[in-house]
């Protein structure tokens, strides 16, 4: 099988795009008309078909899926088929941030890896580089690991110490990278442009997930100048939620993934 | 309904204990005779009969359900169910170590506290302090926040900047606690015990966590001398692994359970 980064190429190629379509089913903001599990899982097909030319990568969010309880996670493997189905090469990135003991996470990535198939998983790294090696070690698989988030908090413990934190995880990434290749950086789009440069500077071959442009504020135009072509750029509200009416949503969810994805080509002259 | 730290003390009285047992359902290690998803039910339910009048706690770590797919869902309301009912009073600590942004966290609070009823929940702070308040204003239950774990390689990230993150998690959780009043730590065994004494200065009313007795080989009677009876001390493979006798389960993990407890209720004086 091919590695996360060769299908994450080929699809780049395909689609002319750097877009990630985060899914975050919150039934409190699905459009009126969808009702019930099956009812979610038709929204986020009507979403996937409205943007299956223009995203890289699907990222289902777990937590959305876990606060339905066990149907939740019968709906997080039909998500993942149906993308598989409806958008043919197209990456799915199980956004789970799990991190645990190696032994543990060895479950972990069994569950992600061996049982919903995903291409890559979101992981924490907080408890060290022994408990990121049993993902590591699936070598068609990426490993995404939390760097500096885009949420008003993440400074107390990313950036505050000395050296920051997300320095030494960018160094670690970089290093870990090194020997297994498959490992990828969260960096939030909301954070000021210097330290997602000293990333580029810790990290310089590994690409990143950017969330946090869109609903978020953070700047497109700046990360695709600093990160060039070697990211993922998520959108998950501003494309899902842009419209409440059940019969617009292809539409406002395409119009709204196009512009990103113009302004993407735009920019990196594609 | 009461809090998450009174239910601890009822229970703590009522067991004369600081046990917590770690149910970690590795089909590979499970005895023979337990076969498939209701074997491990019953797995399960042997091991808390064996030990429900000696554990303050269990705590299920979702990896191993995780691992199985969707029926591993099911699985893990049906042990809680299961302790609910054969050990009434204990409490159920979700093992999630969940953390992300507060929007999505409050919908992994939502999976753990509101569907699945768990007393608790283990939390990763990385992400930072708004990321754990989605949790914490359930006030009626436990929110367990990673601080210095107990494996190899946490020093890398929870140690060696300056000031040592886990120093910074510590405060943090003593903060968080002046409020919410619901904060626990995790803190290894394993870890010097120069270190857990640190932590205990900086939050010296935040009750812990302590897993890394036993299998990992953790000192118990420091543990006990240094934090007193604030805090739940976890047992898992030691407890559930002790004999690969589908026959002898109940007594190997009644056994194994009980020198931990006789060394609890000696040293405490109780």
């Amino acid at each position: 099988m091919s590695t996360f980064n060769e299908r994450f190429i080929a699809r780049r190629e395909k689609t002319k795009s750097l877009l990630c379509v985060g899914l975050d089913p919150d039934m409190e903001k699905i459009p009126d008309g969808y009702e019930d599990a099956s009812g979610i899982l038709e929204f986020l097909t009507d979403i996937v078909k409205a943007t299956s030319d223009l995203a890289v990568a699907y990222k289902p969010n777990l937590a959305f899926y876990e606060a339905l309880g066990p149907v939740g996670w019968d709906l997080f493997g039909a998500t993942s088929d149906m993308i598989r189905k409806e958008a043919p090469g197209a990456l799915i990135i199980a956004d789970a941030k799990r991190g645990d003991l190696s032994n543990t996470a060895g479950f972990y990535a069994r569950a992600f890896f061996d049982v919903y198939d995903s291409d890559a998983i979101t992981v924490n790294p907080y408890m060290g580089l022994d408990t990121l090696e049993p993902y590591l070690v699936y070598g068609d698989r990426g490993v995404i690991v939390l760097g500096l988030t885009s949420n008003p908090g993440a400074e107390l413990f990313q950036v505050k110490s000395n050296p920051p934190m997300y320095e030494l995880v960018a160094r670690s990434a970089f290093e870990l990278n090194q020997h297994f290749h498959n490992v990828w950086l969260v960096v939030g789009a909301t954070n000021d442009q210097e330290k997602v440069l000293k990333i580029k500077e810790h990290a310089p071959n590994i690409p990143l997930l950017v969330p946090g442009v869109g609903a978020q504020g953070g700047d497109l135009v700046f990360m695709l100048q600093a990160a060039g072509p070697d990211q993922l750029i998520n959108s998950s509200r501003g494309i899902l939620y842009a419209t409440d009416n059940k019969s617009k949503v292809v539409d406002a969810a395409r119009q709204a993934a196009e512009q990103m994805v113009v302004v993407m080509r735009k920019t990196l002259g594609w």
